[in-house]
């Protein structure tokens, strides 16, 4: 499959209550799996705190090496809200407040638009909006950046209008071989010998252990069905002879 | 409290699985509330799959810019397991099997150490052992880089050995009022009036919403707890007249 087809995503996560341990973060593993539907390979992810030059530092490395980024939170009403300054920043560009997002709100608090509400209608110069179908104002996306808000309820909501607007890739097929009752480490050699022979896949083994028992959950992933499915198959057949209780074929 | 007491971390968390959405990472919301246990404020996180480049440009950068470095994931004993060779690169030093992590394998597997499990006995020229109190090899410290499991019980037990290991920092305290039935927008200007009178305090708001109604959770952080608890007072005094439900002094 040719290295042309393979689009790529970074997700930034933006505010301080993920770096103190207050909320324990979400997005990434919903966005991860949501890009996926979509052929898209989330390549990295960071997570960077309330503050304005950590935030335009980490867009700006993450927008110019990868077709599109996410941003999640930090774009409610308070003064911690400052994502989309940081953007408008980023990009060189002012904000201004967009007319379809007052009218909005203008229409929901009858016009109890106090300097807090106004400051969710503010989208960078050249930006357009993405649909929040569950509650507040829209997101809003800029060059290959979607911005969106940090509530895990809104932010799956946003990505419903985020997809569409992005190009789709090969989508990735994974499969899986469940192997109890034998150690990675007796699975390492014939794993990596079938890695080798497949370059353009990706096999991951990711062990398990516990009082139900021990062995891993070997993951073959890649763009071309026939080889991820054969490779499973080949799997299977190298790891024989490694002392295994059960090897099977799972959906995970 | 002097700047000089602030003594920072970063997470470098490395795995194809993140990044896929196979598994929802929990070592940073861990290692994050671990680290304010000890005063060391989580500065910032990055997830990056199994790809040397990546992982020896993310570790130089981090651990160039922050006190510590806490790595998790990819020191098992499969092809996909790259982490030692890459901080040892990073490093510009060479692995070596550690004599110790020999004799405990030697102990447990009689004699078995094939190549795979030989594998996670290297660890960098320099480095010294983290304990593993729960199964399998140690981890390791080089210089101001922690080396961990990404398995989570397994990190977990190596971080009771990486806490006291690190010089403390001042400890945050964190008090949180909740208030009910009023909207950040209402609450957004008073909080800000309040946040730039105590720049040495953070003052985030984490809304809330659903059936059983909406307001936000405002949260005060910082290291002196005479500051911290006189701004609680303070916040409940300015949010009198926001027209909220209830104002709650809260535990969490």
């Amino acid at each position: 499959m040719a290295e042309t087809e393979r689009v790529t995503a970074a997700v930034l996560i933006i505010g301080d209550e993920i770096l103190s341990g207050r909320t324990q973060d979400t997005n990434l593993n919903f966005i991860a799996k949501y890009l996926g539907t979509f052929g898209i390979d989330l390549a990295e992810a960071r997570v960077v705190g309330d503050l304005k030059d950590e935030i335009i530092a980490a867009l700006n490395h993450l927008r110019d090496r990868y077709d599109y980024v996410i941003t999640t939170g930090g774009i409610g009403p308070t003064h911690d809200d400052i994502t989309a300054d940081c953007v408008a920043e980023a990009f060189g560009v002012a904000l201004y407040e967009h007319p379809d997002i007052i009218a909005m709100m203008a229409a929901r608090w009858a016009g109890e638009l106090n300097l807090a509400r106004r400051r969710m209608a503010r989208v960078p110069e050249g930006g357009s909006l993405v649909k929040n179908p569950v509650q507040g104002p829209p997101g809003f996306q800029i060059g290959n950046v979607f911005v969106l808000a940090g509530v895990p309820m809104i932010m799956r909501g946003m990505m419903e209008d985020v997809g569409p607007k992005m190009r789709p890739g090969a989508v990735v097929i994974a499969r899986t071989v469940r192997v109890e009752g034998a150690g990675e480490s007796m699975m390492a050699a014939p794993l990596e010998a079938v890695a080798k022979a497949h370059p353009a896949l990706s096999l991951g083994s990711y062990p398990f252990f516990g009082p139900e028992g021990f062995g891993s959950n070997l993951v073959v992933r890649g763009r071309d069905e026939g080889e991820v499915l054969a490779t499973i198959e080949e799997l299977i057949g190298v790891l024989a002879d490694v002392g295994a209780k059960s090897i099977t074929r799972v959906e995970i």
